[in-house]
């Protein structure tokens, strides 16, 4: 792969709250999405010259972008890629200003999760039922099987016990709450204790409901333009350092030799994402990250398939606090999935529009100290073949 | 809009034959047109960076285009624009490989319509019952009663009377199969005749079945790479001029002040195309064209909306033989959707199929005569809201 680091910034993002919105359409959330990108960017939405929409289960394409915009014969195109949509829309826009095609690109997300029946924790075979079910992906397993089936391999490989393995989850349910209880616009805007954690029901051992994301609706947006013309737009844009998408071959972790205790694709995207933005020592050079805490053991063993923490002791970590809000690699200071909510299109913009009010010390309560680089990862598909995407964005460009 | 204008060159394409492929399955198209694409490009599947999959109906996802072809972590995504699927994973490849991003990129459209249900031709609401029935893309008309009432419209203002727009019609299904005998790979490998057309059962006043595209399955694919390094590669690769895409508006038909005798969509992708690869005269400059012959009706207005004959006035073209295989801008030389079949994410990439054999000289008997540009045109969606997208390419480098 080549680089296209430094080559396009963010100018402009805008989020809705995330929630059970049954009174917004998925045109309303598409609309204050992107009205508060055009808004922050100082842009005027006829300016925008191309769009992409990142849409999973809505039953939405190109047109149900342009039509709530009042977009009038522009170039708007559709990406999918489960739940690593919302990246990869904004991945089509970066590469579209890099190679020249515009200048101005708008890249949204949107999902209303909850008006297709959609559950999310519990162990049925949603996915089976969705518009990839002719596709030779049938899950074998519902997702919070299958991320308890990691979570049990993971205890057992590195002898952590039941209780000792509960709470370390728990600890994870717990910051991301806490982070959530501190932004307005989670679905869940509220802290919880470990008791509550753990004492929640039963979903697929060891995984309980508060160890599962929240099942939401909800849009976000991106504005981006030519790194070298950002500074015409806003004094702080975000410049994009590298984007990388990982699609893991399709498996059947019974037959296989999969170890059920790391997800390959993350650690391939990782190394792809570090070498284009040129990181070689992760954990110290981020300042933030937001990642994809479907379920909580995913954001324990992301911890080490993002080379943050050394295989098997993600637990020292998460019990010093290293990621936490206070921690020296804050991550998910948004209130991840677990807590912001997850529909699916839309969660790659809203962890960017996170770490692009990060990078930009709009934070709020939730600010990180000195920030100047920041990460995203979603994850789609699951140990049967997924998707892991990653940006990395940062304050500056470099030599600056 | 910016320029891609010769930073990228195809470098190898395959298409499988398109038909009622029962006995294939998409894995299995998958892997023809892709295998196909890698031999004529001379490159060896594994050295290919990254991958756009292109599918509408078939329930595929990007991990459905990894898998087949037993990629291991390499970037993967789908992207979806109706009709014009095809186009756009075209378009996603060229510009990722014009960023800079990487130097060697794969697109895929692949469809199993046959599988879905999907009718086409009859006069219900097929698209209605499909995924993108939550979209409030809802169709108000099937596809043939839509271009039945374009087609009554455009006789009505133009004077042409029934026997005279039957016939008008006719030539171009004659035609479009003509072309298509002359190809082993089209759906409908056979002539058709006049009478055939004119007495086949009517659909949608006056459309009737031999006015209608074939319902087809099937695949094909394209590599692409840097202009500048793509004679490393073989000594004829064809260059992208440029990549269009216009997206319509939502409207509706029967309140607003729509003509029923144009698409805008296609009039405004044709200018920037035309912009952007620097063409003044297309009638004169383009050597080849495949154009969205879903219905008859559309190909005619397509040569006026593509500005290739006056408003009004593509009867007289048509009836000169301007467009056959021998006049002096052949269309669907391949057969178009007409002929050779519409699965509507694999067809974008058919058409550029034959254009870059056109554009090599190696269309065997359809091979039209001292070809220079070549033009791909998609719609998608319909006059309620559409997209229309547009590839042209070159066998030379302007400048040279």
């Amino acid at each position: 792969m080549g680089t296209i680091k430094d080559k396009v910034a963010i100018i402009g993002m805008g989020c809705t709250r995330f929630g059970e919105l049954w009174d917004k359409s998925a045109d309303d959330l598409i609309i204050d999405a992107t009205y508060e990108a055009c808004a922050d960017a100082g842009v005027d939405l006829k300016d925008i010259e191309a769009a992409w929409l990142g849409t999973v289960f809505s039953g939405h394409t190109a047109v149900s972008l342009s039509a709530p915009l009042s977009w009038q014969y522009k170039p708007v195109t559709r990406v999918e890629n489960m739940c690593a949509t919302g990246t990869e829309a904004l991945r089509a826009a970066v590469y579209a200003v890099a190679s020249g095609a515009c200048d101005l690109a708008l890249a949204v997300g949107v999902e209303k999760l909850k008006d297709t029946g959609w559950v999310g924790v519990q162990p049925i075979d949603v996915v089976g039922r969705s518009t990839m079910s002719t596709a030779g992906t049938d899950l074998p397993l519902s997702p919070p099987a299958m991320f308890s089936l990691m979570a049990q391999r993971y205890f057992h490989d590195y002898q952590i016990n039941t209780e000792q393995g509960k709470r370390l989850l728990a600890k994870i349910a717990v910051k991301n709450h806490y982070n959530g209880s501190l932004n307005p616009k989670a679905h869940f805007q509220r802290e919880i204790t470990m008791e509550k954690v753990m004492n929640s029901p039963l979903v697929a051992n060891p995984l309980r409901m508060l160890d599962c994301c929240g099942v939401s609706d909800g849009a976000a947006a991106a504005i981006v333009t030519r790194a070298d013309s950002a500074l015409g737009f806003r004094s702080d844009p975000v410049y994009v350092k590298a984007m990388a998408a990982s699609g893991g071959p399709q498996r059947d972790p019974s037959k296989d030799d999969y170890d059920f205790t790391h997800v390959e694709e993350n650690v391939r995207a990782a190394g792809m994402a570090y070498r284009e933005a040129g990181i070689t020592h992760p954990r110290e050079e981020l300042s933030v990250a937001e990642i994809h805490d479907c379920f909580t053991i995913h954001e324990l063993i992301l911890y080490e398939d993002l080379g943050w923490s050394p295989r098997g002791r993600a637990a020292e970590d998460i019990e010093k606090g290293a990621f936490e809000l206070k921690g020296d690699l804050p991550v998910n200071t948004d209130g991840g999935l677990k807590c912001f909510g997850h529909p699916l299109g839309a969660s790659g913009l809203r962890m960017q529009y996170e770490v692009y009010k990060q990078l930009q010390g709009k934070a709020g309560q939730r600010q990180v100290r000195d920030p100047r680089l920041g990460l995203i990862h979603n994850f789609g598909g699951g140990i049967w073949g997924g998707v892991a995407a990653i940006c990395i964005t940062g304050n500056q460009l470099e030599g600056r």
